[in-house]
């Protein structure tokens, strides 16, 4: 089953790095950041592969994009990414100053932005984006069910 | 004011990479990552050198850490850090497995150990390091303190 709707070009990118991602044996996650709709910086998870227990998609995508702007804000841009951020990539997204937070679907078990922590409704938070959740219901949850099934 | 007690060398060295950061022009933050009490990671902030919104001290240093180690988790690895790590480093800190989480004194303002979210108290956290605060509150605070003062 597809989404309804046609997906936004960042989103597709983002599902196709997840699925780069896992023909690496990663966990199938993929993120982009765009500024003005154009992709300044793409990620995809590396753990196992870097030996980095901070390179899910979404941190490896904003690092990429601060490296291209020669800046440590993100200001202005946007985050796409195929899963709900976790509280590492949700703190690393507030202190980006990513101004939208674009992502395919939700995570009970780990998410930070609409479930557990709620990191964006926290008094202390100092940034948060407009965010825009379930874009990419059915693509996003296909390519963990799949993943973690093939692991059993 | 110093500390009552003899401060444990992995929190001064971690100290003295919070004064580099500072000589630097940086947020005066320092770590280190111990695996059975010797050193195998170090960090300070690098946000605006490294143009790196995810390069707090003990980001930095845990990514040396697992360089050094060639593994993405630090399972048995304890962080020494100067400030009460935010979210983003305390999520870093469950994913990498650390065993024990030192910091020098808590922040009220970003801190989200034992104020704000509370990240080990949340139920879907998976992994929780032993935690020992205010280690270091006179020093870490004056640094702080200073830094801050100087910018106003």
């Amino acid at each position: 089953m597809s989404s309804p709707f046609p997906l936004p070009d960042p989103m597709r990118r983002a599902l196709a790095l997840a699925r780069a991602a896992e023909a690496a044996g990663e966990v199938p996650i993929g993120a982009v950041v765009t500024r003005d709709g154009i992709i300044i910086g793409e990620g995809e998870n590396r753990n196992r592969r870097d030996h980095d227990p901070t390179a899910h998609a979404e941190i490896v995508a904003m690092r990429a994009a601060a490296t291209h702007l020669g800046d440590f804000r993100l200001t202005g841009c946007d985050l796409w990414v195929t899963l709900e951020p976790c509280p590492m990539c949700a703190g690393a997204i507030s202190h980006a100053r990513i101004a939208r937070l674009y992502y395919g679907v939700g995570d009970p078990k780990g998410g930070a932005i609409e479930q557990g922590p709620r990191l964006f409704a926290q008094p202390q938070c100092l940034h948060r984006p407009e965010v825009y959740g379930g874009l990419a219901e059915a693509e996003a949850s296909a390519l963990l069910r799949d993943f973690f099934a093939a692991r059993r």
